[in-house]
């Protein structure tokens, strides 16, 4: 339970309880999300203090007709009556909720209970620990899915710049792939995730200078995976004259936007908030059916352990680009 | 010619010589446009002096085979050959070029040699004043469809506010009316334009304060017609969530995003620049048709008193949208 600032404490609760229409989920694996670090350090007034954080999960059913069942959970709900709700679109539902901002606790726990329609079921048991990744890459999907809804050429001559590697931005650069864009290349400032990257197929990874980095005005796509004004102000030189910038992150709340530029040259940007269910299915699909690689760039730490790991993310001493808690 | 800041000199020029594929266009009506604004002030360093302005007029082709056909004039050339303009859009190409910055002369002149294929018909010669509107209505139509495009929602269902009622602003909200939207709010803040707009149909106009003002997170497509930060400011306030920015204005080069707003609701900024050749046809087509209603909100003036126009327009010292040139 995060109590304070850079506090977590591994403390007794309760089991929750499923209300009607809801199941119990023993939690088996739950990643840590940017937006838990930013709680974390106290600069998420949507999270405060005491909260249970995480929303990454995946366990299995406890009780009812489908106890034993294995799941992932897709941690937001809207209201279920709005406009954007009827659309399709509860990930902009004014009274969207997802589980680790109040009134529901997270999944740094052992137990969630969570609406039956939130959950994706998982076909195979070795697929579990992936599974918890679903969440953070719906989150790339629809990123990347609305910024190729917006080219007009054919997604295999793009080229494509993700910036940050990240959970989001590596699995941006993973959806990519599986949706079939050939030039992709991601950018990472940290030289131990840059190591990690650099081993993997399908993308090239760059620090950004060195001979892999894309050149500005080159870019049909950039997803701004990290969301600094620094960031934003690199996705503005990157992206060519009709080019698009998926905006993802949540770094800072303004700056680096160059409307000059975009206006001049006609570049969109476009704010991207989680998913939609429709995105949250096709990106567990893609992972049980191996579209997005191997996914073994995760590390694993027991729950009791999250303090530690916040710290080590927090100083940036920590190679892997998602860390995921065993309760 | 802009012989210098805040400078117009009325002098004689040798008439310009029509190249293969160019024809001559006696010039009859010539708009003034907010970025000759910019350059008369000294702030468009795509404009050095001394420069003829103008870039917005129609007239009369003299010689050549099409003697006598009225026309009005696309200003805007791409180079032909690069992916943007072999894909329809010479408006992003980066060798492209418009009459009024070097090396092409403005159409605040006489005589204007310019290629054939940036010339429109003009059908009945009453139309001619109206089609000098063309080229600002075609950069309002282009943001509007850009906007437009992006809609999941039907178009009459739309909630559509513009800033700035200026002749792009007012024509963003004319081009809105035009494709079926029927919630249309101008706002405007000069009190002498705003009493201009209140007498006409098919929108409210606002100062955005009185009781027509739209509120915040209500409008579906905002149309930033003047390119402010406070202008961005208030349009990132206005958008709904899911909502779309069409930025057209190129009041200043930053400030006023947005982007946590943009990025937790899914507002998209679209930077929009001019228009496509097919986007001016479809302008055109639209005024001649009468479907822009009566386009009466324009003062003429003889050229020869330009200075005197460009410094009203700079004091805020005139109630229409748009001043025209009679050479």
């Amino acid at each position: 339970m995060n109590t304070g600032v850079e506090t977590l404490t591994y403390m007794d609760q309760a089991d929750p309880i499923a209300k009607a229409g809801e199941e119990l989920v023993r939690i088996q694996y739950s990643g840590i999300c940017g937006s838990d670090m930013h709680a974390f350090l106290g600069h998420d007034a949507r999270r405060p203090t005491p909260i249970i954080l995480g929303h990454e999960a995946s366990g299995t059913i406890v009780g009812g007709p489908r106890d034993g069942t294995l799941v992932t959970i897709n941690p937001l709900n809207g209201c279920g009556t709005c406009h954007a709700c009827r659309s399709g679109k509860p990930n902009i539902c004014l009274g969207r909720q997802i589980i680790s901002m109040p009134p529901r606790p997270g999944a740094f726990a052992e137990m969630v209970a969570i609406p039956s329609e939130n959950l994706l079921v998982v076909p195979r048991a070795e697929l579990l620990q992936s599974a918890a990744l679903t969440e953070p890459l719906a989150c790339s999907w629809h990123a990347a899915r609305l910024g190729l809804r917006l080219q007009d050429d054919p997604v295999e001559t793009l080229s494509c710049v993700v910036l940050g590697g990240g959970a989001i931005g590596l699995g941006a650069a993973l959806c990519l792939r599986a949706m079939g864009v050939q030039d992709i290349t991601l950018i990472e400032v940290n030289p131990l995730r840059l190591a990690t990257l650099k081993g993997m197929d399908g993308f090239k990874a760059s620090d950004g200078k060195d001979a892999d980095a894309p050149k500005d005005g080159s870019a049909d796509l950039v997803i701004d995976g990290v969301g600094y004004a620094a960031t934003r102000a690199a996705a503005c030189e990157l992206a060519k004259p009709g080019g698009v910038i998926s905006h993802i992150g949540l770094g800072s709340g303004e700056g680096g936007v160059d409307v000059r530029r975009m206006t001049l040259h006609e570049i969109t940007l476009i704010g991207c908030y989680t998913y939609t269910p429709k995105d949250f299915q096709e990106t567990g699909e893609a992972i049980f059916a191996g579209k997005m690689g191997l996914l073994d760039w995760v590390e694993t730490r027991h729950l009791s352990e999250g303090q530690g790991a916040f710290d080590d993310i927090r100083s940036g001493n920590t190679p892997a680009p998602k860390i995921i808690l065993i309760p």
